[in-house]
C-alpha cells in the first residue's frame, strides 16, 4: 500500500508572547509506515487546547516541551488505516496523541479504541475526554464541593469550565460562571443551568461577586488566573478550596507574571489553593466516563464544540483560545 | 482590698507601615476589680508575635481587629491576685488573653491554670504556648511531613520556625532552615540539630536551596513571604505542601504585598499551599502539649527565649520581630 502524503505542522521557533505564523513550519511528505506495536490513523478531528500555550515553552513542566523541529503536540480522534499492533484493525476509531498532521504514525499502546455509536467523534475530544476529565476529578477530587457550597468558576464558556459548572449543579451547588460577553454568559445561564453568571469584559468581578454570591465562595475552580484570582481570593470562605487548573491570561505574558497578592487570604481563612492536571487521574477516566456518558444521556451534562474545519487553519484558530473567540471546545476538523 | 495601679498600652491610632510610638497610649489607673466569674492578674510575661502587627489593621481577619483606645491583645502569663471565678485562687500561674498590660481582669474560662513545676513561665508562651502549638499542629496537620522528605522552613531562628525544624527532625526528615545572620544559621544547625542553614541576608536563596535540598522541595513551612516564597515554589516537588503560617515580610508593607508570581508551580507540581490558624486545633492543645514536654524531656526539642525586661519599652521592643534583631521567642517581662 502506497503511504498517503501527511501534512503537518511542526514547531519551528518557541514564541514570545503570543504564537506567531513563523513560528510554525508547514510540511508534507509521505507518511510514515507503522512499524511493530504502531498504527498509522487518518486523523479527523484535533483538540485545541490553551495547554498547547505551554508546551511550546522551553523548561521543566509536567510534560517535557516540544521540541523545535518535532510536530507539535495534540490530542485527537481518528481511524485506524493501517495497524501493526494485536487488537486494532483498519476502520477502528481511536483517541491518543495523535499531533498537529493528517496522518500520526504511533504506538498503539498510547491509544484507545472508542465506540462512535455512544457519542460522536468530537465529543471524546470534549467531555468525554481531556477535557471532560479535567473538569470531573478537578471540581470533584480537589474542589471536593459539597452540596448548598457556592462554586465558581473562571473560563465558564470554555470547555472545561462548562463542565465544571454543570457537574457543580448536578452535586447541589450554587454555581457562578465568569464568562466574557453577553452570549456567553446567557448560554452558561439558560442552557447550562448556572445559577448566575458574570461578564468580566463588562463587569467589575469584585462587586459581581459579592451580589451572586451572598454566602460567599466555598470553591474557586481557576482557568484564568490573574485578576480574576485576585477578585475570587478576595471573597472565599473559611476553609474553602481554590483549584488551580490554568491560567490563560498568563500563557502570553511577556513579562512576569503577577501572583495574587491578596494570597495571604488563605492564612485568615484557613484556606487551600492546590494544583491539578488530568494525567494524574488515568487510572480512573472509565470512572468518570461513566457517571458523565450516563449524565449526558440524562441530560443533565451538555457539551458544546466549536469546530474549526481544515488543517491548514491551525496557527490563526489556536488564536481564538487566547482572544476568547472560541465558545466551546475548540476543535480542528482536519 | 485598694487595687493595684495598672499599667497598659492602648492602640491610640492604627498604624500605617512600621507601629510609631505614636501608635500607643499609656494609660495608668487602678486595676479592675474583678466581677463574677472574672479574675484579677498580675502580668509577669508577655508574648510578642508578628501577629500582633495584623489584629492592629482594620479589616475582617481571623480575629477581630483591637479596636482604637483598647488595650492591645497580647498573650501572657502571670499570677491571680483575685478571684471571683470558681477553680481559681489568688496565687494560681495562668495563661489567657492578658493584654499588654501590668494588671489584666478577665473572665476565667479565657485562662488555664499552669504548672511551673513542669516548666518555667515564658515556656509557656513559647513551646508549651501559642507559638510550640502553631509549629506542632502547622507542620504536622497541614505538612503532612514524611519521613525522608525535605522540610523548608523560613524565620526558622524565630519561635515558631525553631520548633517547626526540631520536630521535623524528630519525625526523621531532612530539614533546611532559612534565618538572617550567621549566629541564627549556625544556632539552627549546632544547636537545633538542623541539616543546613541558609542565610537570606548573605546568600542567593534560590542557589543555595539547590545545594542544600539536593532532593527538592516536600513541606516549605512559610513564616516570611516575599522574595523566599518564591525562592521555595520554584523547587518543590511533586505533591508538595506549603504551609502558610505568616508573611513577616509583608506585615509592615504601605503598598500592595508581592504575590508569588510563580504560584503556577503549583499546578506543574500538584502542589498545594494552605492557611493555617493555631486556634482552630484548640481541643487538641493537650495532646500536642503532652508530646511536646515529652520531646523537650528527652532533650530532643529546645525552645529560646529572647525575654526583654519592662512594660514600658513594649512600642520599641516589638519592633524587634520586624527588624529581625530578636533571637529566639521574643518576650516582655513586666
Amino acid at each position: 500500500m502506497s503511504q498517503p502524503q501527511n501534512r503537518q505542522f511542526r514547531l519551528a521557533a518557541r514564541p514570545v508572547g503570543l504564537p506567531k505564523d513563523s513560528d510554525w513550519e508547514f510540511v508534507t511528505a509521505p507518511a510514515t509506515a507503522p512499524q511493530d506495536g504502531e498504527l498509522l490513523v487518518a486523523v479527523e478531528y484535533l483538540s485545541l487546547d490553551p495547554a498547547m500555550r505551554g508546551w511550546m515553552n522551553e523548561g521543566k513542566s509536567y510534560v517535557p516541551p516540544v521540541q523545535i523541529g518535532a510536530v507539535m503536540r495534540a490530542l485527537g480522534v481518528g481511524r485506524v488505516l493501517e495497524s501493526a499492533a494485536e487488537g486494532f484493525a483498519p476502520g477502528d476509531q481511536v483517541s491518543g496523541p495523535l499531533g498537529i498532521q493528517s496522518h500520526a504514525t504511533l504506538k498503539a499502546s498510547e491509544c484507545r479504541k472508542i465506540d462512535i455509536s455512544l457519542a460522536p467523534l468530537p465529543v471524546y475530544l470534549n467531555i468525554l475526554g481531556m477535557t471532560g476529565m479535567t473538569a470531573y476529578f478537578g471540581l470533584l477530587e480537589v474542589g471536593e464541593p459539597k452540596a448548598g457550597e457556592t462554586v465558581v468558576v473562571s473560563g465558564a464558556a470554555g470547555a472545561v469550565g462548562a463542565t465544571v459548572g454543570q457537574i457543580a449543579k448536578i452535586k447541589g451547588c450554587h454555581v457562578v460562571g465568569i464568562a466574557g460577553g453577553p452570549d456567553k454568559c446567557r448560554y452558561i445561564v439558560d442552557e447550562l443551568g448556572f445559577d448566575a453568571a458574570i461578564d468580566y469584559k463588562a463587569e467589575n468581578v469584585g462587586k459581581a461577586l459579592k451580589t451572586s454570591c451572598p454566602n460567599g465562595i466555598d470553591v474557586y475552580f481557576d482557568n484564568v488566573g490573574g485578576e480574576i484570582l485576585e477578585a475570587c481570593l478576595a471573597q472565599i470562605n473559611l476553609r474553602a478550596r481554590i483549584v488551580i487548573c490554568g491560567a490563560i491570561s498568563q500563557y502570553n505574558a511577556t513579562t512576569a507574571p503577577k501572583g495574587p497578592a491578596n494570597y495571604l487570604s488563605l492564612l485568615v481563612n484557613r484556606a487551600r489553593m492546590q494544583g491539578m492536571i488530568v494525567f494524574d487521574y488515568a487510572d480512573r477516566y472509565h470512572v468518570a466516563a461513566k457517571d458523565m456518558a450516563g449524565w449526558m444521556a440524562a441530560g443533565k451534562l451538555k457539551g458544546r464544540e466549536d469546530i474549526v474545519e481544515g488543517l491548514e487553519t491551525f496557527p490563526h484558530t489556536l488564536l481564538k483560545l487566547f482572544s476568547g473567540e472560541n465558545f466551546g471546545k475548540l476543535v480542528l476538523k482536519v
